[in-house]
């Protein structure tokens, strides 16, 4: 990905990722992310408005499953519409072996696992949003996000496990799995 | 705990929620909570570490939905515990009225809306520990806790709506629904 590779947000949040990886978030400062990436402060806070936030720029994920929901077929149901977006997140996501250290440094850190839960509920209103553009009920909405995040969130930790199989394909796989997980094995006739 | 104990901390609750009301979060201060519930400062101090905690003091959830998992009839397959855990979740709830307003005033207020997301995702961590010590794999705990919790948010809008109808009722009727709404419709054949 040469783009990404090259620009200076991609700069500081590699070089904040690896700081954040080999000292911890708490005892990195925002002028040795912006030394490391070699820029400096000021460069820093053209992108970011505080360390915190330097993990969390993409909303270009956010704007892409929006758009992606807005485009759908309108033979759709809300749900398949929704799933179809979320199995192109791979379009938008950072190179898989970015995503997985940053999972871990995040979860070392109880500001930056604050920041990650604050970011996947803002997506959450943004596409329940969407959905209600497209008619669906306010409450109906909400919980088909709700549920379509479910089914992403598991088939996005399987895609990070299982480089080989295609986001959309462990989406639908997630989708099935869950009818499975929800209805009770039929009982036995004897 | 000693009723006396416990009175406390609830008058501190519902001064707390009527001043967050009336005057807004930002702009009451523990002191006048504590003098609206006709109690000290230092009192205050002994059942909330600050004024952001005051709405979210019922770790009594947590530990009911855990201990009813853990006590789960060991037949019951996974989602079936958390369903019926989650379906007495009434059992330990504030009364409706309290409920309602919280609500709004968490909504209406960034800081409370951000506690409320951290407190959700700790009960659902609580849970899916329960899961793991059933023997469920955790990738799999995980996905059926965010399945479990989107049915019931789905169950517990409509029965703070529709206060004639039991919570364990509409968390059946809400898993009912996942199913029809993950599954598209047979198609007509011609």
């Amino acid at each position: 990905m040469p783009r990404w590779e090259s620009d200076a947000q991609g700069r500081l949040e590699r070089a904040a990722l690896e700081l954040f990886e080999t000292q911890g978030f708490e005892r990195t400062s925002v002028a040795q992310i912006a030394r490391t990436a070699g820029l400096t402060e000021r460069s820093f806070y053209r992108y970011f408005p505080d360390k915190r936030e330097v993990l969390f720029a993409d909303n270009e994920l956010e704007a892409h499953l929006v758009a992606q929901v807005e485009a759908a077929d309108p033979t759709l149901s809300p749900i398949e519409a929704l799933l179809t977006a979320l199995g192109t997140a791979d379009e938008v996501f950072h190179p898989r072996d970015f995503l997985l250290r940053r999972i871990k440094v995040i979860a070392a850190n109880p500001a930056l696992a604050e920041r990650d839960l604050i970011k996947l509920a803002d997506i959450a209103d943004a596409l329940a949003r969407a959905l209600e553009r497209r008619g669906v009920e306010p409450g109906k909405a909400r919980f088909i996000i709700d549920v379509a995040i479910a089914i992403s969130r598991r088939a996005t930790s399987r895609w990070l496990a299982e480089p080989d199989t295609a986001l959309s394909e462990l989406v639908a796989q997630a989708a099935a799995e869950l009818c499975e997980t929800v209805t009770p094995p039929a009982p036995t006739v004897r």
